[in-house]
This record gives C-alpha cells, structure tokens and sequence, in this order.
C-alpha cells in the first residue's frame, strides 16, 4: 500500500476502506509517512469529505493510536461529557455532580484553556489543594466512592490526534467537520466511557460559528459514537452570548456553587438541566422528562451541590470555597465599565470577551502563559438587556494593572448597543441522536 | 507575510497576488517554506485552480527562481517550440531545420526522454559525435551562423519548478492544468525566446487524453506566455496513434531525415508543416498561409534537409547518417510481430507502444538507465489500416535477446483489431491563438 494511491483515491473522491485508513494512521504515527503527504490528504479531505463510516474508521484507528483507558474497574455504565469549547462555560462543575447525585458514574478527563475558551482543569485548580494528576487507581477509587472524578489528560492518549492537529493548524486544514469530528471523538473513545454527551457549542464565542455547521459537526460525532458502540446524544447551545455571568477560573466555580444552590442565572441553569437530564438518558436513567426532573431534584434537594463537596474533598481540594465562595482569594483590582449610551445589548461579540479575560489574566495567550484564578469578568448586562448611559455593563478583576485599559477596550467594543430590543434567542438549538435531530 | 495564510486564502477560493505568488515562490525556492505547507497549498490549486492573471504571475516566478537566459546576443527574432511529449514524437528534428531555412533563428533547449515518452537530446545522440552539452557562447554562435541549435538543458534553470515538480510527483498534484502549464512555461520564459510554439498532444500516447483537457491545457500556456510578452500559440496534435511509423532514436532520426526528403509519412508531414508555418507565423514571416508555403518549399527545395546537415556538423555530429541514414548502426535483431487476426486497426495504446520500445532498449525507465540508440519499432500497421492474419504489425529492433517476448507481448496488446473499418481520425485538433480557439 502507498500513502500516494491512497491522497489520489481521495483526491478523485473515493472512499477510504478500513484497511486503508490504519495503515495511514499507524504508518504516519510511526513517522514513515511524511508531513507532507498527509498535509497533502488532509487538504483533499477538506474538499472532497468523508462518509460516516469513513470518519468513524479513521476515529477508531486515531484512538487506538495510544493508551486506551479501560474503565472496567469501575461499576456501572460510565457517561463522559464533551463540550466544545466556549466563554464562561462551567457546565461540567455543574453537571458531573448532578449526574453522579443521580447514580450514574462520570470518569472524566478534561483540559486546559487556550485563546479566548477556558478549560475545567484550570477552574478546579482554582480550588486550593484540588489536584488534578493523580494515579489512574485513585481516578477508579474516587469515581466508585462519590460517583464522579475530574483529571486532566494523562498517559499517552491519542498520538495520531496530537500530531495531525499539529499538522492541520499549520496546513489550513483545521476546518473541515470530519477531521473535527474524528479529532474530538478519538479522545472520547480512548477515555473509555460507555455514553458521550456532547454540548456543541454555537455563535460568535464558538468554534462553530452557526446553527447548521454545528448541526453538521454534531451528526457526524453521534455517527462516529455509535458506529463504535457509544451511545451518544450531541446538544446545540448558545455561545453567541457567554454562559452565565462569570468568566474566570474562581469566579466560574463559584458560579457553579450558585447554580447547584440554585440561584445560578436562568441561561445557565436551563442549559445544565437538559445536559445533566441527557447524560442520565444516556445512562438509561429513565425517559428524558424522567432524567430531567432527576436532575432538577438533585439540585433542590442539594444532593448535587453535596457531590461537587464530595469530590473536592475527594481530590484534596479546599471544601470552605465551595461552602462560601466568598472564601476565594479576592482579585486587588475591580474595575467598573460603563456604558456611554442607552438602549439595548444587540450583540456580544463572545470571543473578544473570552479575550478581555484572556488580557486580564484569567486565560492563556500562549501554552505557557500562567494564570491568575481570581482575575476575570462578572458581566452586568447580557443579551437582550436594557442599557442606560453610566450602567454597569461589567466589572473587570484582575490584579495586573497595566491590563486593565487593554481589556476594558476590548470589553466594551465586544458590545454592540441598538435602539431596539432585539429578539429573544434559545439558549438550546437542537438535540441529536442517530438518525434524528429535533430542534428546539 | 505567512504562507499560513495563503494557503486559507486559496483554500477558501481567492486569488494570490503577485506579492504573494512572489512570497511564496522565493521561500520555498528557499528552503524557508516547508514541504508540508506547499503540499497543502498545491492540493489547494488542485481543487480552485488559479485565474490566468495568477498562473501567469505564478510563472515568472518560477522562471526568475533561477538563471534566466539572454539571447540578445542572436540577431533576430528566437523561436522556441515545446512539445508535451509522446511516442514516435521528432518534429524538432524536422521543424527547427525547416524554420532556420526560412531565416529564422532557433536558440532550443530540449530535454532527454523517461518512460514511455522519447526525449530529442537522445535522438541527437545517436548520430555518433554530436555535441548536446556545449558552452552558452558556442551555443550562440551556431544559431548566429547556422540559424538552428538544439543542445541539452544547461545551468540552474527554474530551481523552484524542479523543488515543485518533485513534491507534486509525490503528493497526487501533478494533475492540475495551471500547475502544469507554470511548469512548462517557467522553462520556456527562463530559456529566453521571444515566441513559443507549443505542440499540445492528446490521446492515449499523451499526458492529456481527451482533447478537451488539452485545450484547456494549451489556454492556459498561451495565456502565460502572451501576459509575460512572448508571443505564443498552441497546436492540438494526435497522439492517439504514434507519430510517423518509426520509435526509437537512431530510426526516428532517419524518419526526420525522409520527411525532410519529402518521403516522410503523411500523418507526420502533415503536423512537421502545420507546426512550422506557426513557428514562422509567430515570427513575423507572413500569414499562416504564406508561412505554410514557405515551410514545403523549404523542402522541396532541399534547403531544410540542408540545415540539419549543417546543424550536425556544427554540433560535430558524423553528417553521413543524415546523407545517407542506412550509415546508422543495425540492431542485431530484428524480429517481426504479426497480426493473429482479420481486421482493421481499431485503436492503437500508444503509451503501450511506447513502453514496448522502452523494453527493447530504446527509452529509459529510470533516470539512470542506459539508452541503445538501434533499438526501437517500425510500424506497419498504423490506425484505419487493413490487417490480414499473419501480415506484419511492426517490426521490433533490439540488441538484448531476453527484451523481444516481452516487448512483443505489450505491443501486440496494444492493437485492438475489429471488424469494421474505423473513421477517420484528424492529426491536428485545435489552434489556439490569446483568445481564440479553431477547431480543425
């Protein structure tokens, strides 16, 4: 087999078997393909796509580049979460422990923020003592004792994925839905879990910056799930707006205390309730009406927020943050932007607020940036609100000075301010299983 | 600047501009872009192609990579002539000496054959003596004194097509008309000319099989050549079949020395007097029909046959086997195919064929191998003719023994035989002048 018939196949838009797309994977991994044979076929792919079975092979063949974790050690259906990535996204503070409250296990592995978009692992470490690198038994111990345990990546997962994304940011060739898919995925099937509920985000915050091209993305992850025996569920949420009014490591979990107290901002909770409820259909908790209000009641009766205490503690965090909030190191400074005209918040251009809380210090320019867990942003208005010169549209923390008139910049022009109320907008798009996509 | 970025911008559908074509072309002549990167953007031109204005710009790039010849030390206007390569192909041969005769100045650089194809250094080199390698000034003076030389490629020409060329070979790239036409071109701007004849072949002995795909082809050269201020048209010629009866070096010598007695065969003369009238046409020499009677009386009158022997001898070539070609060295054997069955020639693989006189020694199937310039084909039975069950389809020439069952098995594959006489099939498809296309 030559890598050459196999970019001609593609190029001339053929399908790749299963035969050929292992030997692609493993012979690239191994480094006897070159670069640039596959940035060549990474461009053909781009162009011509690939089938479902197609993008659910080569997610296969992507997974078993590396370790695959084997979660058997833990009891009961396991159900993983993935979200594609937003701006004051803390729903799996929220979710894991609502899901878990309800007796189904979440063995997760999660990442850091990059760019505008945060990542779980830096808000948990925002959590004195909170440790996210512990031994793979510990990880087992944990989520068959409370029912839940967040880590960061560990051992060698998906090589294949590591070195083609390097390859596709380089290439131009991030954007195309099954390369996405399969990238996304492979991590998923190498972490084990049974069920994948996948939180695809959309809007100018997001990766996918509409409607239909989530939609897309998200078919073509529930296909690759199933064809490799995950039960699988995709939601659409909004990430034209940030998700609730925190953004910032300490500042999203204590978000997240608010929410499982149930006082948390209404976009947020509508969108971790139906999350939380899908994660539990996954899990064959009951119907989705039933998992929904399992998931309600887990918060009302404080179970959730009980299992978020649970699991810091589990994972040597300090428990008196999330008991109070108020315990968390406070930023020195908090600085007020204002509007300087009336009306109403037309638009929030979402990734320049992500960068405004990037500039603050709350995220990472670069992979070595380091972060500050106090700085961030608590927005005043959102999406639809009335404005009147000299509100408060938000408060910016930080405790890097110099930032500030950088990040207000950015903050206040990431707003757009029109006479009109605009129209209400969903919080929740679509909801996908195999073959069916019903929208909301 | 970021290669980065145009290779979205390509990928996306824009157009480069010359900075960037510029850019592009000098760093990775450079070694500063990396492999992976262009391999990415050439699949990126594979898909949204490139306007003319681009393929154009893209061109001189190309040809300013490396040396650039001037030939103002040539008194007059240069013709230069490309053909796209096939079987049986030595209109060089015939048309330079019949332009020279009719006063004008060919300065040619040729190159050597590979595959199934025949190059015309190597049929030069068969005439023992003759000199394809010699310096510039040499180079200048035979064309000042004699009006023709053909000698081999020399110095560093178009560094960034041979760097381009070589990661196309590898990449599924080589298929995209304006990558080809720039490669093509390059060579003929850097090589110095003021007009450029191209000789598009189409058919089964040639890179482009369908005639469409060559006018296509040819557009694009012509539009490269006139935006770069060389005058340029293009001819669309048969491949289908062979060119004349005779493949192989020392054979296709003596054809071209036949045709210039005005004993060549029809199809060949047809295409030598069609080519050169354009070559005399773009050089100022009269309309088409003038420059067509110019070109058969050079030779009916002798004079073109004159001008190979005086372009031999210049090139310190033995002039006999022009005088009298049976002074050419026989193979030593020489072994007859014949017909197995009635019919008429239906079709002929001319790439087939091509490959047949490959194995008998007369082309290279790598670049290191060694030429036997006696070896070759002479066709008996070409496309239309009538076959009767043990006439002769051709007769193979070789020195190696072991080579004749197996060049006997490919050629004979190469002819289909059916019942009914074929139709007639033109020589010459299309001329195609800066917009403007005739169909023959």
């Amino acid at each position: 087999m030559r890598m050459y018939d196999l970019i001609m196949k593609k190029r001339n838009g053929g399908q790749l078997t299963k035969e050929e797309l292992t030997f692609m994977v493993e012979e690239y991994t191994l480094g006897n393909i070159p670069d640039y044979q596959m940035s060549a076929m990474l461009m053909a792919i781009y162009f011509e796509g690939m089938s479902d079975e197609e993008t659910a092979i080569l997610t296969d063949c992507m997974a078993h580049s590396g370790d695959m974790v084997d979660l058997s050690a833990i009891e009961g259906i396991k159900v993983d979460k993935h979200s594609t990535g937003g701006v004051g996204d803390k729903t799996t503070l929220i979710i894991t422990p609502i899901v878990a409250a309800c007796g189904v296990k979440v063995a997760k592995m999660s990442g850091r923020g990059l760019g505008h978009t945060g990542g779980t692992v830096d808000k948990l470490e925002s959590i004195k003592g909170f440790k996210t690198s512990i031994p793979e038994e510990e990880f087992f111990r944990i989520v068959n004792k409370v029912g839940v345990s967040v880590i960061g990546q560990t051992g060698n997962l998906t090589p294949a994925d590591k070195k083609l994304y390097a390859l596709r940011d380089v290439t131009a060739t991030v954007e195309s839905i099954p390369l996405i898919a399969a990238s996304i995925m492979s991590k998923k099937l190498a972490a084990g879990s049974d069920c994948i509920l996948l939180d695809v985000k959309t809007g100018s915050g997001a990766f996918m910056k509409t409607v239909e091209d989530s939609i897309a993305l998200a078919k073509k992850m529930v296909a690759i799930g199933e064809h490799n025996n995950r039960r699988t569920v995709a939601m659409i949420t909004d990430m034209d707006s940030p998700l609730g009014n925190y953004i910032g490591n300490a500042l999203e979990v204590k978000e997240a205390v608010m929410t499982l107290r149930g006082e948390g901002p209404a976009d947020l909770t509508e969108v971790c309730i139906e999350l939380a409820a899908n994660m539990l259909y996954l899990a064959k908790n009951g119907t989705l009406e039933e998992c929904k209000q399992q998931a309600e009641e887990a918060i009302q009766s404080g179970k959730a927020l009980n299992k978020l205490i649970e699991l810091v503690e589990a994972q040597g965090g300090d428990i008196s943050v999330i008991e109070n909030p108020d315990n968390f190191e406070q930023a020195t400074i908090a600085h007020e932007v204002v509007a300087k005209e009336d009306g109403f918040v037309n638009h929030i251009n979402t990734e320049q607020v992500g960068i405004a809380s990037m500039i603050l210090g709350a995220g990472r320019e670069t992979k070595e940036s380091i972060i500050d867990y106090s700085a961030g942003i608590d927005m005043k208005k959102k999406y639809g609100d009335k404005v009147v010169k000299g509100d408060v549209l938000g408060i910016l923390y930080t405790n890097k000075g110099e930032s500030v008139k950088n990040a207000e910049l950015v903050f206040e022009k990431a707003y757009t301010i029109a006479e009109e109320k605009p129209e209400c907008k969903p919080h929740i798009y679509a909801r996908i299983e195999l073959d069916k996509i019903e929208r909301y």
